[in-house]
Protein backbone atom coordinates (compact mmCIF):
# COMPACT_ATOMS: atom_id res chain seq x y z
CA UNK A 1 0.00 0.00 0.00
CA UNK A 2 0.72 3.33 -0.39
CA UNK A 3 -0.32 5.43 2.38
CA UNK A 4 -0.43 9.45 2.09
CA UNK A 5 -1.69 12.36 4.77
CA UNK A 6 -3.19 15.76 3.06
CA UNK A 7 -4.43 19.05 4.16
CA UNK A 8 -3.23 21.80 5.56
CA UNK A 9 -0.28 21.26 7.84
CA UNK A 10 -0.96 20.64 11.22
CA UNK A 11 -4.37 19.16 9.97
CA UNK A 12 -3.60 16.32 7.78
CA UNK A 13 -6.12 13.35 7.17
CA UNK A 14 -4.99 9.95 5.89
CA UNK A 15 -5.48 8.70 2.76
CA UNK A 16 -4.23 6.17 0.67
CA UNK A 17 -2.58 5.89 -3.45
CA UNK A 18 -5.08 3.03 -5.49
CA UNK A 19 -4.12 3.06 -9.36
CA UNK A 20 -2.90 6.73 -9.49
CA UNK A 21 -5.47 8.14 -7.62
CA UNK A 22 -4.97 9.22 -3.83
CA UNK A 23 -8.66 8.47 -1.84
CA UNK A 24 -9.52 9.29 1.77
CA UNK A 25 -9.27 6.81 4.39
CA UNK A 26 -10.62 8.78 7.23
CA UNK A 27 -13.48 7.01 7.63
CA UNK A 28 -11.50 4.23 9.13
CA UNK A 29 -10.93 6.21 12.24
CA UNK A 30 -7.75 5.81 12.56
CA UNK A 31 -4.80 8.55 11.60
CA UNK A 32 -0.96 6.57 10.63
CA UNK A 33 0.53 7.07 14.12
CA UNK A 34 3.34 5.14 15.61
CA UNK A 35 0.53 3.20 17.59
CA UNK A 36 -1.24 2.37 14.73
CA UNK A 37 1.75 0.72 13.52
CA UNK A 38 2.46 -1.56 16.03
CA UNK A 39 -0.79 -2.25 16.40
CA UNK A 40 -2.38 -3.93 13.60
CA UNK A 41 -3.16 -0.50 11.87
CA UNK A 42 -1.99 -1.65 8.16
CA UNK A 43 -3.52 -4.87 8.58
CA UNK A 44 -6.71 -3.00 9.15
CA UNK A 45 -6.51 -0.18 6.54
CA UNK A 46 -5.94 -3.27 3.97
CA UNK A 47 -9.02 -4.61 5.03
CA UNK A 48 -10.92 -1.48 4.91
CA UNK A 49 -9.61 -0.21 1.30
CA UNK A 50 -11.13 -3.56 0.40
CA UNK A 51 -14.36 -3.27 1.44
CA UNK A 52 -15.10 0.34 1.48
CA UNK A 53 -16.20 2.86 -1.59
CA UNK A 54 -13.75 5.24 -1.12
CA UNK A 55 -13.77 9.02 -2.22
CA UNK A 56 -10.81 10.76 -3.76
CA UNK A 57 -9.39 13.76 -2.20
CA UNK A 58 -9.71 17.25 -3.58
CA UNK A 59 -7.26 16.92 -6.71
CA UNK A 60 -5.63 20.28 -5.55
CA UNK A 61 -5.03 19.05 -1.66
CA UNK A 62 -1.64 19.61 -0.07
CA UNK A 63 0.30 16.47 0.97
CA UNK A 64 1.77 16.20 4.30
CA UNK A 65 4.22 14.07 6.11
CA UNK A 66 2.92 10.54 5.55
CA UNK A 67 3.18 9.64 9.00
CA UNK A 68 1.27 11.52 11.76
CA UNK A 69 3.92 11.33 14.44
CA UNK A 70 7.43 9.52 13.97
CA UNK A 71 9.51 9.66 16.83
CA UNK A 72 12.67 10.52 15.44
CA UNK A 73 14.85 10.35 12.52
CA UNK A 74 18.09 8.07 12.64
CA UNK A 75 20.46 9.73 9.86
CA UNK A 76 23.37 7.62 8.55
CA UNK A 77 26.38 9.86 7.09
CA UNK A 78 28.56 9.47 4.21
CA UNK A 79 27.03 5.33 3.51
CA UNK A 80 27.55 6.19 -0.73
CA UNK A 81 30.97 5.34 -1.80
CA UNK A 82 30.92 7.69 -4.38
CA UNK A 83 29.34 10.57 -1.93
CA UNK A 84 32.69 9.95 0.41
CA UNK A 85 34.73 10.66 -2.77
CA UNK A 86 33.28 13.43 -3.48
CA UNK A 87 33.21 14.95 0.24
CA UNK A 88 36.94 14.40 0.58
CA UNK A 89 36.28 13.18 4.10
CA UNK A 90 38.08 10.21 5.43
CA UNK A 91 35.89 6.74 5.65
CA UNK A 92 35.27 6.29 9.35
CA UNK A 93 35.80 3.00 10.51
CA UNK A 94 31.61 2.40 11.55
CA UNK A 95 28.76 4.18 10.00
CA UNK A 96 28.39 7.99 11.30
CA UNK A 97 25.25 8.19 12.77
CA UNK A 98 23.72 11.67 13.51
CA UNK A 99 19.87 13.10 14.23
CA UNK A 100 17.17 15.06 12.74
CA UNK A 101 15.10 17.27 15.00
CA UNK A 102 11.68 16.37 14.21
CA UNK A 103 10.46 20.13 14.18
CA UNK A 104 12.35 19.99 10.66
CA UNK A 105 9.43 17.69 9.43
CA UNK A 106 7.98 19.07 5.87
CA UNK A 107 5.79 17.68 3.06
CA UNK A 108 6.70 16.62 -0.05
CA UNK A 109 5.76 19.62 -2.01
CA UNK A 110 5.91 22.41 0.27
CA UNK A 111 8.90 24.90 0.14
CA UNK A 112 11.87 24.91 1.78
CA UNK A 113 12.97 28.12 3.96
CA UNK A 114 16.78 28.61 3.40
CA UNK A 115 17.94 29.74 6.88
CA UNK A 116 18.79 33.79 7.52
CA UNK A 117 22.59 33.63 7.32
CA UNK A 118 22.65 30.39 5.41
CA UNK A 119 25.68 30.25 2.41
CA UNK A 120 25.72 26.21 1.69
CA UNK A 121 22.38 24.78 2.27
CA UNK A 122 22.29 21.59 0.25
CA UNK A 123 20.81 18.27 -0.92
CA UNK A 124 20.60 14.98 0.06
CA UNK A 125 17.89 12.10 -1.75
CA UNK A 126 17.60 9.53 0.46
CA UNK A 127 16.08 6.03 1.16
CA UNK A 128 14.54 6.32 4.74
CA UNK A 129 13.55 2.91 6.23
CA UNK A 130 10.14 3.10 8.68
CA UNK A 131 10.32 0.72 11.91
CA UNK A 132 7.09 -1.08 12.70
CA UNK A 133 8.46 -3.32 15.85
CA UNK A 134 10.19 -1.86 18.83
CA UNK A 135 14.06 -3.36 19.25
CA UNK A 136 17.25 -2.68 20.50
CA UNK A 137 20.77 -4.79 19.49
CA UNK A 138 18.71 -6.57 16.96
CA UNK A 139 20.32 -9.54 15.12
CA UNK A 140 20.95 -8.44 11.42
CA UNK A 141 19.37 -11.87 10.25
CA UNK A 142 16.05 -10.71 11.66
CA UNK A 143 16.20 -6.72 11.53
CA UNK A 144 14.11 -6.87 8.24
CA UNK A 145 11.21 -8.20 10.32
CA UNK A 146 11.46 -4.73 11.95
CA UNK A 147 10.77 -2.92 8.81
CA UNK A 148 6.86 -1.50 8.40
CA UNK A 149 8.31 0.33 4.88
CA UNK A 150 10.13 2.90 2.87
CA UNK A 151 9.57 6.43 2.82
CA UNK A 152 11.71 8.87 0.41
CA UNK A 153 13.35 12.17 2.40
CA UNK A 154 15.85 15.19 1.42
CA UNK A 155 18.39 15.21 4.20
CA UNK A 156 18.31 18.67 3.74
CA UNK A 157 21.59 20.47 4.98
CA UNK A 158 23.56 23.27 5.83
CA UNK A 159 27.33 22.48 4.84
CA UNK A 160 28.69 25.20 6.99
CA UNK A 161 26.50 24.68 9.97
CA UNK A 162 27.65 21.27 9.86
CA UNK A 163 31.88 21.98 9.58
CA UNK A 164 32.04 25.47 10.48
CA UNK A 165 30.08 26.09 13.43
CA UNK A 166 31.39 23.56 16.04
CA UNK A 167 30.44 20.56 17.55
CA UNK A 168 28.10 17.99 15.92
CA UNK A 169 26.44 17.59 12.58
CA UNK A 170 23.45 18.19 14.32
CA UNK A 171 23.93 22.17 13.40
CA UNK A 172 23.39 22.07 9.80
CA UNK A 173 20.73 19.26 9.55
CA UNK A 174 17.83 20.64 11.45
CA UNK A 175 16.78 23.98 10.34
CA UNK A 176 12.85 24.12 9.70
CA UNK A 177 11.78 22.37 6.96
CA UNK A 178 14.59 20.96 6.39
CA UNK A 179 13.34 17.24 6.84
CA UNK A 180 10.72 16.81 3.35
CA UNK A 181 8.82 13.23 3.58
CA UNK A 182 6.94 11.69 1.19
CA UNK A 183 4.98 11.89 -0.93
CA UNK A 184 4.12 7.92 0.33
CA UNK A 185 4.51 6.08 2.99
CA UNK A 186 5.41 2.07 1.30
CA UNK A 187 4.64 -0.61 2.94
CA UNK A 188 7.41 -3.16 2.81
CA UNK A 189 5.70 -5.62 0.54
CA UNK A 190 5.95 -3.56 -2.37
CA UNK A 191 9.48 -3.21 -2.15
CA UNK A 192 11.24 -6.96 -2.30
CA UNK A 193 14.52 -5.35 -2.04
CA UNK A 194 15.64 -2.07 -0.69
CA UNK A 195 19.52 -2.66 -1.99
CA UNK A 196 18.01 -2.39 -5.80
CA UNK A 197 16.76 1.31 -6.18
CA UNK A 198 17.63 3.74 -8.43
CA UNK A 199 17.98 6.65 -6.45
CA UNK A 200 18.45 10.62 -8.68
CA UNK A 201 17.53 14.54 -7.97
CA UNK A 202 17.03 17.20 -10.74
CA UNK A 203 18.19 20.36 -9.45
CA UNK A 204 16.20 22.94 -11.88
CA UNK A 205 15.19 20.00 -14.32
CA UNK A 206 19.43 18.85 -14.76
CA UNK A 207 20.19 15.91 -13.08
CA UNK A 208 22.34 15.69 -10.04
CA UNK A 209 22.14 12.69 -8.40
CA UNK A 210 21.94 9.38 -10.08
CA UNK A 211 23.12 6.73 -7.63
CA UNK A 212 21.97 3.11 -6.98
CA UNK A 213 21.00 1.40 -3.20
CA UNK A 214 23.29 -1.30 -4.46
CA UNK A 215 26.20 1.02 -3.37
CA UNK A 216 25.19 1.53 0.18
CA UNK A 217 28.51 0.90 1.94
CA UNK A 218 26.16 -0.75 5.26
CA UNK A 219 23.18 -1.73 3.50
CA UNK A 220 19.61 -1.83 5.24
CA UNK A 221 19.73 -5.01 7.49
CA UNK A 222 23.34 -4.54 8.80
CA UNK A 223 22.32 -0.36 9.58
CA UNK A 224 19.25 -1.85 11.65
CA UNK A 225 21.48 -4.11 13.48
CA UNK A 226 23.93 -1.40 14.09
CA UNK A 227 21.98 1.58 15.27
CA UNK A 228 19.62 -0.47 17.35
CA UNK A 229 23.00 -1.06 19.31
CA UNK A 230 23.07 2.76 20.43
CA UNK A 231 18.92 3.98 20.12
CA UNK A 232 16.25 2.04 20.85
CA UNK A 233 14.26 1.31 17.40
CA UNK A 234 10.37 2.07 17.74
CA UNK A 235 7.59 1.74 15.82
CA UNK A 236 7.43 5.11 13.77
CA UNK A 237 11.11 6.00 13.55
CA UNK A 238 12.88 6.51 10.83
CA UNK A 239 16.64 5.37 9.13
CA UNK A 240 17.85 7.47 6.15
CA UNK A 241 20.23 5.55 4.71
CA UNK A 242 22.57 7.94 3.22
CA UNK A 243 22.94 9.78 0.16
CA UNK A 244 24.86 9.13 -3.16
CA UNK A 245 27.19 11.54 -4.98
CA UNK A 246 25.92 14.70 -6.96
CA UNK A 247 25.64 16.76 -3.29
CA UNK A 248 26.35 20.81 -3.83
CA UNK A 249 28.84 20.53 -1.76
CA UNK A 250 30.70 17.67 -3.72
CA UNK A 251 30.63 19.80 -7.24
CA UNK A 252 33.17 21.41 -8.75
CA UNK A 253 32.58 24.42 -8.33
CA UNK A 254 30.30 23.88 -5.67
CA UNK A 255 26.38 24.52 -6.36
CA UNK A 256 24.11 25.93 -3.34
CA UNK A 257 20.49 26.29 -3.07
CA UNK A 258 19.26 29.53 -3.93
CA UNK A 259 15.52 31.41 -3.29
CA UNK A 260 13.87 30.17 -6.40
CA UNK A 261 15.76 27.08 -7.11
CA UNK A 262 13.06 23.88 -7.65
CA UNK A 263 14.42 20.48 -6.49
CA UNK A 264 12.63 17.10 -7.44
CA UNK A 265 14.24 13.99 -6.38
CA UNK A 266 13.02 10.10 -6.65
CA UNK A 267 13.30 6.38 -5.54
CA UNK A 268 12.03 3.50 -7.24
CA UNK A 269 8.15 2.66 -6.16
CA UNK A 270 8.24 5.65 -3.95
CA UNK A 271 7.41 8.38 -5.70
CA UNK A 272 8.60 11.80 -6.44
CA UNK A 273 8.63 15.18 -4.51
CA UNK A 274 9.15 18.69 -5.36
CA UNK A 275 10.55 21.60 -3.08
CA UNK A 276 11.36 25.31 -4.23
CA UNK A 277 13.66 27.23 -1.84
CA UNK A 278 12.13 30.68 -0.32
CA UNK A 279 14.28 33.39 1.18
CA UNK A 280 13.84 33.35 4.93
CA UNK A 281 11.15 35.89 6.72
CA UNK A 282 10.52 36.43 10.23
CA UNK B 1 3.83 26.29 40.00
CA UNK B 2 5.56 22.99 40.01
CA UNK B 3 3.74 20.64 37.85
CA UNK B 4 4.08 16.82 37.81
CA UNK B 5 2.59 13.48 35.92
CA UNK B 6 2.28 10.41 37.44
CA UNK B 7 1.03 7.18 37.00
CA UNK B 8 2.64 4.08 34.92
CA UNK B 9 4.32 4.79 32.18
CA UNK B 10 2.40 5.65 29.03
CA UNK B 11 -0.90 6.05 31.09
CA UNK B 12 0.59 9.04 32.80
CA UNK B 13 -1.43 11.65 34.60
CA UNK B 14 -1.06 15.55 35.13
CA UNK B 15 -1.07 16.80 38.63
CA UNK B 16 1.00 19.62 40.51
CA UNK B 17 2.95 20.14 43.51
CA UNK B 18 1.67 22.57 46.77
CA UNK B 19 3.17 22.87 49.57
CA UNK B 20 5.30 19.60 49.58
CA UNK B 21 2.37 17.25 48.64
CA UNK B 22 1.35 15.93 44.97
CA UNK B 23 -2.41 16.39 43.88
CA UNK B 24 -4.19 15.20 40.80
CA UNK B 25 -5.47 17.60 38.40
CA UNK B 26 -6.46 15.25 35.74
CA UNK B 27 -10.23 17.86 36.33
CA UNK B 28 -9.09 20.10 34.31
CA UNK B 29 -9.20 18.10 31.51
CA UNK B 30 -5.54 18.95 29.65
CA UNK B 31 -2.54 17.43 30.18
CA UNK B 32 0.75 19.17 29.86
CA UNK B 33 1.42 18.68 26.26
CA UNK B 34 3.03 21.24 23.96
CA UNK B 35 -0.36 22.62 23.08
CA UNK B 36 -1.36 23.26 26.16
CA UNK B 37 2.10 25.11 26.98
CA UNK B 38 1.22 27.39 23.81
CA UNK B 39 -2.29 28.51 24.20
CA UNK B 40 -2.61 29.62 27.53
CA UNK B 41 -2.69 25.92 29.59
CA UNK B 42 -0.79 27.15 32.64
CA UNK B 43 -2.63 30.15 33.65
CA UNK B 44 -6.14 27.98 33.34
CA UNK B 45 -4.22 25.57 35.49
CA UNK B 46 -2.98 28.13 38.01
CA UNK B 47 -6.82 29.17 37.67
CA UNK B 48 -8.00 26.13 38.63
CA UNK B 49 -5.44 24.90 41.60
CA UNK B 50 -6.97 28.30 43.70
CA UNK B 51 -10.48 27.84 42.43
CA UNK B 52 -10.45 23.54 42.65
CA UNK B 53 -10.41 21.30 45.65
CA UNK B 54 -7.71 18.90 44.65
CA UNK B 55 -6.84 15.61 45.40
CA UNK B 56 -3.76 14.30 46.82
CA UNK B 57 -2.16 11.46 44.34
CA UNK B 58 -1.43 8.06 46.18
CA UNK B 59 1.63 8.30 47.99
CA UNK B 60 3.05 5.23 46.00
CA UNK B 61 2.63 6.75 42.52
CA UNK B 62 5.36 6.99 40.51
CA UNK B 63 6.15 10.35 38.71
CA UNK B 64 7.30 10.24 34.68
CA UNK B 65 8.52 13.10 33.15
CA UNK B 66 6.43 15.81 33.60
CA UNK B 67 5.86 17.47 30.40
CA UNK B 68 3.74 15.16 27.51
CA UNK B 69 5.16 14.95 24.38
CA UNK B 70 8.24 17.57 24.49
CA UNK B 71 9.39 17.88 20.82
CA UNK B 72 13.14 18.11 21.13
CA UNK B 73 16.23 18.49 23.18
CA UNK B 74 18.60 20.32 22.15
CA UNK B 75 21.97 19.92 24.31
CA UNK B 76 24.75 22.09 25.00
CA UNK B 77 28.22 20.42 25.20
CA UNK B 78 30.97 21.74 27.35
CA UNK B 79 29.65 24.36 28.66
CA UNK B 80 30.67 24.81 32.28
CA UNK B 81 34.67 25.96 32.22
CA UNK B 82 35.20 23.06 34.73
CA UNK B 83 33.96 20.61 32.71
CA UNK B 84 35.96 21.60 29.66
CA UNK B 85 39.16 21.01 31.95
CA UNK B 86 38.14 17.85 33.29
CA UNK B 87 37.76 16.56 29.26
CA UNK B 88 40.73 17.66 27.93
CA UNK B 89 38.81 19.01 24.91
CA UNK B 90 40.31 21.93 23.13
CA UNK B 91 37.08 24.22 24.08
CA UNK B 92 35.54 25.25 20.51
CA UNK B 93 34.66 28.58 20.20
CA UNK B 94 31.40 28.33 19.15
CA UNK B 95 28.80 26.55 21.07
CA UNK B 96 28.85 22.62 20.45
CA UNK B 97 25.08 21.39 20.28
CA UNK B 98 23.82 18.02 20.05
CA UNK B 99 20.36 16.13 20.00
CA UNK B 100 18.83 13.68 22.56
CA UNK B 101 16.85 10.83 20.94
CA UNK B 102 13.50 11.58 22.36
CA UNK B 103 12.73 7.42 22.69
CA UNK B 104 15.61 7.62 25.63
CA UNK B 105 13.10 9.73 28.20
CA UNK B 106 12.89 8.51 31.26
CA UNK B 107 10.78 9.05 34.74
CA UNK B 108 13.03 10.91 37.38
CA UNK B 109 13.01 7.86 39.46
CA UNK B 110 12.93 4.93 37.20
CA UNK B 111 15.81 2.71 36.34
CA UNK B 112 18.70 3.76 34.07
CA UNK B 113 19.47 0.61 31.42
CA UNK B 114 23.14 0.54 30.93
CA UNK B 115 23.58 -0.70 27.46
CA UNK B 116 24.05 -4.30 26.30
CA UNK B 117 28.39 -3.68 25.42
CA UNK B 118 28.59 -0.32 27.72
CA UNK B 119 31.72 0.24 29.24
CA UNK B 120 31.92 3.93 29.99
CA UNK B 121 28.18 5.21 30.52
CA UNK B 122 28.41 8.50 33.20
CA UNK B 123 26.13 11.30 35.03
CA UNK B 124 25.64 14.43 33.55
CA UNK B 125 23.45 16.65 35.63
CA UNK B 126 22.14 19.64 33.68
CA UNK B 127 19.28 22.67 33.93
CA UNK B 128 17.01 22.04 30.73
CA UNK B 129 14.96 25.39 29.69
CA UNK B 130 11.48 24.55 28.84
CA UNK B 131 10.44 26.56 26.23
CA UNK B 132 7.01 28.36 25.80
CA UNK B 133 6.66 30.07 22.36
CA UNK B 134 7.43 29.29 18.90
CA UNK B 135 10.90 31.30 17.86
CA UNK B 136 13.74 31.06 15.06
CA UNK B 137 16.37 33.45 15.40
CA UNK B 138 15.22 34.86 18.36
CA UNK B 139 16.95 38.34 19.90
CA UNK B 140 19.21 37.88 23.11
CA UNK B 141 17.64 40.46 24.76
CA UNK B 142 13.92 39.08 24.39
CA UNK B 143 14.95 35.77 24.74
CA UNK B 144 14.07 35.20 28.45
CA UNK B 145 10.37 35.90 26.63
CA UNK B 146 10.32 32.43 25.28
CA UNK B 147 10.71 30.67 28.05
CA UNK B 148 8.14 28.52 29.91
CA UNK B 149 10.18 26.93 32.83
CA UNK B 150 12.86 25.45 33.84
CA UNK B 151 13.23 21.14 34.32
CA UNK B 152 16.19 18.85 36.07
CA UNK B 153 17.82 16.86 33.11
CA UNK B 154 20.42 13.63 33.42
CA UNK B 155 22.15 13.62 30.33
CA UNK B 156 23.36 10.08 30.51
CA UNK B 157 26.31 10.02 28.37
CA UNK B 158 27.74 6.30 26.99
CA UNK B 159 31.67 7.85 26.46
CA UNK B 160 32.73 5.15 24.51
CA UNK B 161 29.92 5.43 21.63
CA UNK B 162 30.10 9.37 22.07
CA UNK B 163 33.68 9.05 21.14
CA UNK B 164 35.19 5.89 20.20
CA UNK B 165 32.98 4.32 17.37
CA UNK B 166 32.95 7.28 14.42
CA UNK B 167 30.96 10.21 13.75
CA UNK B 168 28.98 12.33 15.80
CA UNK B 169 27.83 12.59 19.87
CA UNK B 170 24.44 11.43 19.62
CA UNK B 171 25.82 7.95 19.53
CA UNK B 172 26.26 7.99 23.18
CA UNK B 173 23.27 10.09 24.14
CA UNK B 174 20.28 8.76 22.91
CA UNK B 175 20.21 5.26 24.48
CA UNK B 176 16.94 3.84 26.19
CA UNK B 177 16.47 5.64 29.49
CA UNK B 178 19.28 7.81 28.77
CA UNK B 179 17.27 11.15 29.72
CA UNK B 180 15.61 11.43 32.90
CA UNK B 181 13.61 14.67 33.15
CA UNK B 182 12.02 16.01 35.77
CA UNK B 183 10.39 15.19 38.98
CA UNK B 184 9.16 18.70 38.51
CA UNK B 185 8.29 21.43 35.62
CA UNK B 186 8.67 24.06 37.45
CA UNK B 187 7.01 27.67 35.99
CA UNK B 188 9.44 30.41 35.09
CA UNK B 189 8.09 33.17 37.65
CA UNK B 190 9.71 30.35 40.43
CA UNK B 191 13.20 30.99 39.26
CA UNK B 192 13.85 34.65 39.23
CA UNK B 193 17.73 33.74 37.64
CA UNK B 194 18.62 30.91 35.80
CA UNK B 195 22.59 31.73 36.54
CA UNK B 196 21.94 31.49 40.02
CA UNK B 197 21.28 28.26 40.97
CA UNK B 198 23.42 25.19 42.78
CA UNK B 199 23.58 22.08 41.04
CA UNK B 200 25.01 18.70 42.28
CA UNK B 201 25.28 14.90 41.96
CA UNK B 202 25.95 12.34 44.54
CA UNK B 203 27.18 8.49 43.17
CA UNK B 204 26.26 6.27 46.38
CA UNK B 205 25.53 8.95 48.51
CA UNK B 206 29.25 10.30 47.26
CA UNK B 207 29.41 14.03 45.94
CA UNK B 208 30.69 14.05 42.23
CA UNK B 209 29.31 17.29 41.03
CA UNK B 210 29.00 20.20 42.71
CA UNK B 211 28.58 23.45 40.33
CA UNK B 212 26.75 26.89 39.86
CA UNK B 213 25.03 27.66 37.09
CA UNK B 214 26.96 30.95 37.09
CA UNK B 215 29.93 29.36 35.57
CA UNK B 216 27.81 28.45 32.28
CA UNK B 217 29.85 29.77 29.58
CA UNK B 218 27.04 30.34 27.49
CA UNK B 219 24.24 31.50 29.75
CA UNK B 220 20.73 30.87 28.99
CA UNK B 221 19.54 34.15 27.24
CA UNK B 222 22.65 33.61 24.84
CA UNK B 223 21.97 30.10 24.08
CA UNK B 224 18.17 30.15 23.33
CA UNK B 225 19.24 33.05 20.53
CA UNK B 226 22.07 31.05 19.42
CA UNK B 227 20.32 27.67 19.20
CA UNK B 228 17.41 29.95 17.64
CA UNK B 229 19.74 30.56 14.65
CA UNK B 230 20.09 26.53 13.69
CA UNK B 231 16.85 25.15 15.10
CA UNK B 232 13.38 26.46 15.00
CA UNK B 233 12.41 26.23 18.58
CA UNK B 234 9.00 25.36 19.77
CA UNK B 235 6.72 24.90 23.01
CA UNK B 236 7.67 21.70 24.80
CA UNK B 237 11.16 22.07 23.46
CA UNK B 238 13.81 21.43 26.18
CA UNK B 239 17.01 22.79 25.82
CA UNK B 240 19.83 21.32 28.25
CA UNK B 241 22.65 23.50 29.26
CA UNK B 242 25.30 21.22 29.54
CA UNK B 243 26.76 19.58 32.91
CA UNK B 244 29.70 21.13 35.55
CA UNK B 245 32.69 18.95 35.91
CA UNK B 246 32.93 15.96 38.27
CA UNK B 247 31.45 13.83 35.57
CA UNK B 248 32.82 9.88 35.53
CA UNK B 249 34.78 10.77 32.26
CA UNK B 250 36.64 13.75 34.05
CA UNK B 251 37.63 11.70 37.15
CA UNK B 252 41.11 10.12 37.89
CA UNK B 253 41.01 7.12 37.99
CA UNK B 254 37.83 7.67 35.43
CA UNK B 255 34.91 6.13 37.35
CA UNK B 256 31.51 5.05 35.19
CA UNK B 257 28.27 2.97 36.02
CA UNK B 258 27.76 -0.07 36.93
CA UNK B 259 24.51 -2.09 37.65
CA UNK B 260 23.15 -1.24 41.26
CA UNK B 261 24.70 2.30 41.74
CA UNK B 262 22.19 4.94 42.34
CA UNK B 263 22.94 8.19 41.47
CA UNK B 264 20.80 11.10 43.52
CA UNK B 265 20.98 15.28 41.73
CA UNK B 266 19.11 18.43 42.03
CA UNK B 267 19.10 22.02 41.29
CA UNK B 268 18.19 24.60 43.30
CA UNK B 269 14.37 25.07 42.89
CA UNK B 270 13.64 21.79 41.15
CA UNK B 271 13.90 19.12 43.15
CA UNK B 272 16.10 16.21 43.01
CA UNK B 273 15.60 13.51 40.78
CA UNK B 274 17.63 9.16 41.82
CA UNK B 275 17.88 6.38 39.69
CA UNK B 276 19.56 3.29 40.29
CA UNK B 277 21.52 2.00 37.21
CA UNK B 278 20.14 -1.94 36.07
CA UNK B 279 22.01 -4.56 33.65
CA UNK B 280 20.56 -4.83 30.05
CA UNK B 281 17.91 -7.24 29.82
CA UNK B 282 16.62 -8.02 26.11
Amino acid sequence: MKLIRYGNPGEEKPGIMLNDTYYDTAALGEDYTNDFLSNGGLERLATFIRKEQLQPIPADARLGVPLANPGKIVCVGLNYRDHIAETGFIPESEPILFLKAMSALNGPFDGVTIPKNSQETDWETELGVVIGKKGTNINPEESMDYIAGYILHNDISERAYMKKRGGTWDKGKGCNTFAPLGPWFVTKDEIPDPGQLSIWLKLNGELMQNGHTSDLICNVPNLIAYISEFFGLFPGDIISTGSPAGSGTGRMPQRFLQPGDIIEYGIDGLGTARQQMREYQS
